[in-house]
């Protein structure tokens, strides 16, 4: 049992199944040290979208339910790198995390709702979690999901 | 001959001449055994934004134009990256493809027309060519094109 | 004195005091060669978001305005690559620049005003600073900055 696995536990989380491809791309590429993972959406454990983490943020989504679909986003995010290197013990360091939120217009207040998604990734990785970041507000991500992150990691080849 | 070549005109696919930089920037960097390229718009063959690809997606420009504006982004990624690498048999494996829509208000269904590009990206590279990929919909593209493709690849050194 | 430091000097540019990390996340991460610095925003040399640097491109945010609040931005990139790497000597390439534009609705005139980032890190790079870049319009940008732009950069390890 790694210590990371058992951060997981302690912090009650239960890495979902990671969705499987749906199209000519995949969840996940390891390219010598680096694992991209493609950008995940605010998918609940059950693989679905609830309806609090669907529409825009600053009109019928909530900041508590942003910030909670992005915490969603990083969590399934783990999971496919778990699935793509075997254990996360392989993740070296998350060297950055690009946060893409469905915003309403006039709403400019996303950085803090981007730290669910920042602070569970350093809750369960420690100072191997502590990323860079760029955060945006766009027009529509793929089935209306609140928000949609991206990583990259570095692992051990 | 190579593989890649081969399969490009079994597609029926000429690369156009990649676009020349027209500023302090470059349309692709090779740094170690990465090659970064540019966002490549969805110029056709003649180096023209076609009126069916210019535009909100959604809105005044079809799903299938849509669809078919990101296969012309992927083309022009390719372009780019065998004018960076001198042949496209350098190519190792396509590490992330990103997409940005040029969307409609309340249009999110933007994964499917994104295949557009991803579909072409592995039609030509094979299994080489399975991507990592994040797509968005955003507020504009530079000179309106419904859509916009940056690339990730690793490459022989 | 470094040939770099020579040009900010020539330049008439004052590196700012990066700005601290606010959350669980960091301006920058070095990883292996790579560097990966977080969106910066078009805070001046106080730190602050001046009024004509805030809100829409193309509404109330002048396109003059708009260019000087992206070359902000790189410097801002160049302070935080500055304070990751000890010396900006350590920098081989600028390989990618990312621009999100604060656009109002029908603005696409993005491509010229990133070039106030891209001029900045060629004028201070030299070849080095030659890029990809990709450009977009988003919705919102953190703080209603005009522009928020993220760098990735080779760097001796």
């Amino acid at each position: 049992m790694s210590d990371i696995e058992d951060r997981l536990r302690s912090l009650g989380i239960t890495l979902p199944q990671p969705s499987a491809p749906v199209a000519n791309y995949v969840p996940a590429v390891v390219a010598g040290n680096l694992l991209v993972i493609s950008g995940q959406l605010a998918l609940g454990a059950d693989g679905k979208l609830a309806p609090e983490h669907t529409g825009k943020v600053g009109g019928t989504v909530s900041e508590a339910d942003a910030k909670a679909a992005a915490r969603l986003c990083a969590i399934n995010l783990l999971a496919q790198a778990k699935a793509a290197l075997g254990s996360l013990d392989r993740i070296e360091r998350c060297i950055r995390l690009g946060g893409f939120f469905n915003t309403a217009p006039d709403f400019a207040a996303i950085a803090p709702l981007m730290n669910g998604a920042s602070d569970l990734i350093v809750e369960v990785l420690g100072d191997k979690g502590r990323h860079a970041r760029s955060t945006i507000g766009v027009a529509e991500v793929p089935l209306g999901s609140a928000v949609e992150v991206e990583g990259m990691f570095l692992v051990k080849a």
